[in-house]
């Protein structure tokens, strides 16, 4: 990396002072540096402006004898790198505390939360693309929709209207736009394959980042989804997200940080064949595939011929022992703490978890894997478009 | 993270000026600044020094104007940070370059490859414990082994008498000690379990510390041979080692990081069930785990019974089916390209990896996984001893 890739992306605010080694899109101050990046004492400066965002971001308003405290800089780096994020409109003072002690009384910065906003996509619906603004903290205050044109070639004006709209009603300065696709994204949001839109090596960030003249940051829609969990979900640092629609994929963050694989498809466990037993006839030409087993449209096949209440359980009993039948290997390499499931609660929650969490456990080995949870993201169908907006808050802000 | 706590361990040498994460635990520089971490300028000195030394490990002599180009750091700092690293022991000047252009001619520095040596340690032999001095490029210079103690109470009395001889015979100042033993080990070198030695929450670390004077870094004997694989074998950033023996356990490179887990357990696939079809009786009392396919002792118990030639092959091709069968879930969660086999060389290469590779590439999608390959180590019985050095090398230095 040199010092002048550190900026990338065509924002038109403030270059973000973000110390990453992938421009605008590292997750987490974790990935900051990567083996052979130099440290300049910049990038200590950014690396700083980051950190202080990042404990605002999570602590919530204090003093910057606090911001001192909690961070480890001196009272006059904090003063120096507050009053420069006061002036890039990013912190702002919220007035004076009282104190029992005497002595001038402190005054809270915190991050100016109203002072910007967030723009998410969300495009893995079947029959709809979503987006909304969000607050820095991930809170929805405008949600717009539009249908998923029937031809390919219109999708990407459909994506830049809908944008539009919602930059038009976000009421102030967008940081950024944070694009969740079904496909696989690589990481500077090329997307090098998405079947349902046709396109394969397509450059939607810069295509998006063209007609919008704002930051764009796109990732696979699971990626996006286990971003939200971890931000704003309460997960640990070794999750696995599964996202269960029309297809199956998952994100998986370890150690806090995202995995992205050797080709940028990790997470592609939809076409995993289950067991040594056959199974259902998968899209895909092969037979006992996740996704013939886990599908919202297989799943509601199964249930629509299944004769009674009892046929409904045992099928989405037995979709939740395949996944746990799939998902025992990648516990034990992984040591995962928890799975998550995002999709419809009707059919998630209740006896597929149960079988899948059951099965998992029986799978691996107690000693080290008794613990595992199954559980459904509480992040409903906004899911995506919040680990959008934490895209965008960690590739413009450093902050995650 | 505070500053003191940059520098842990024992070390009777200058104290290693790595920016890492977790005292001298660190492995590449990619992990070197964790979420929260600060930047000070001591940090960016630190940093800029591993960046020299890691550009001269891997690229060998040059001088100084090269170092600088190469690194993109000043002349002054590099001046300044090759003087530093010369006084140290670390670095040494080897001479003048022939230049067939004019002026001074050029001083070549490198890593002073016989300045210092290496002890490595593997602990995972059924009967013997081996051990090795390794120079810093990991060439192994002498060997000595142990047999494993009757009585597990004896084991640490015999680590370390093996150390010492090893230390004597260094001839050169040792960097540090390096130990891959079976077992989960926390980022502290504490065993939290090791069933075969009776350990369980032992700090073996710095019982090894105390008796030796030497820093001491301990991990887990399949996650130590993939961190050999990956600095000296030629694995990529996205790989799983199989490391077969008595058990069978792994070590996971993900983006070129280790995968540690949630409680340090990441890679204990031994006891992952296999398939929906039942399988052999393992000694955990479970049926089909995948050490009951594929551990030497299983392995070589079915040969042993097997009729004929064909019958020995189709006991092999059938373990690597099991191990694809295993492992498709972990190479689409993750999209790895490969998978390294360490292990008796007679079973594990032939039939048994050819099935394994066919079984994965069946059960995964061809589109992303048809890549993944499935090879031998070719680092042999050497593998955690050189794992051992990368760990040294790594913690102290901060190169990898």
């Amino acid at each position: 990396m040199s010092a002048s890739e550190v900026h990338r992306g065509s924002s038109t605010l403030e270059p973000p002072h973000t110390l990453t080694a992938t421009g605008g899109r590292s997750f987490g101050a974790g990935r900051a540096l990567r083996p052979g990046a130099k440290v300049l004492p910049e990038h200590a400066r950014g690396h700083n402006r980051s950190l202080v965002l990042q404990t605002l971001f999570h602590q919530g308003a204090m003093s910057r004898a606090d911001l001192s405290r909690e961070t480890g800089l001196t009272r006059v780096t904090i003063s120096d790198l507050v009053g420069e994020l006061i002036a890039d409109g990013f912190v702002a003072e919220l007035g004076v505390r009282e104190s029992s002690r005497p002595g001038k009384p402190a005054i809270l910065v915190d991050l100016d939360r109203a002072g910007h906003r967030i723009v998410g996509l969300d495009l893995s619906g079947t029959d709809t693309f979503i987006g909304a603004v969000l607050t820095l903290d991930g809170e929805i205050v405008v949600r717009r929709e539009a249908p998923v044109p029937a031809s390919a070639g219109d999708v990407v004006a459909t994506v830049v209207e809908l944008a539009r709209e919602l930059v038009a009603e976000s009421h102030a300065p967008v940081l950024g736009i944070g694009v969740g696709t079904p496909g696989v994204v690589d990481d500077r949001g090329i997307i090098l394959t998405a079947p349902n839109f046709g396109w394969a090596g397509f450059d939607l960030e810069s295509a998006l980042e063209g007609a919008l003249q704002l930051p764009v940051l796109v990732a696979n829609d699971a990626n996006a989804a286990v971003l939200a969990e971890y931000t704003w979900g309460g997960a640990g640092d070794d999750v696995l997200l599964v996202k269960v629609g029309r297809g199956v994929g998952s994100g998986l963050l370890s150690g806090g940080q995202p995995m992205r694989g050797s080709r940028f498809a990790a997470g592609e466990i939809g076409h995993v064949t289950v067991g040594t037993d056959g199974g259902p006839q998968c899209v895909c030409g092969k037979v006992g595939c996740l996704e013939a087993w886990l599908s919202v449209p297989s799943l509601t096949e199964r249930m629509d011929a299944a004769p009674d209440a009892a046929g409904r359980e045992s099928v989405l009993r037995d979709a939740g022992e395949r996944l746990g039948i799939a998902l025992a290997p990648v516990v034990g390499a992984l040591d995962l703490s928890e799975i998550v499931l995002s999709g419809p609660i009707e059919l998630l929650d209740g006896p597929l978890a149960a079988a899948a969490v059951e099965t998992l456990r029986s799978r691996t080995l107690a000693q080290f894997h008794d613990g595992v949870r199954v559980r459904m993201t509480a992040q409903g169908q906004d899911i995506v478009l919040r680990g959008a907006a934490v895209m965008v808050l960690s590739g413009q802000l450093g902050v995650s």
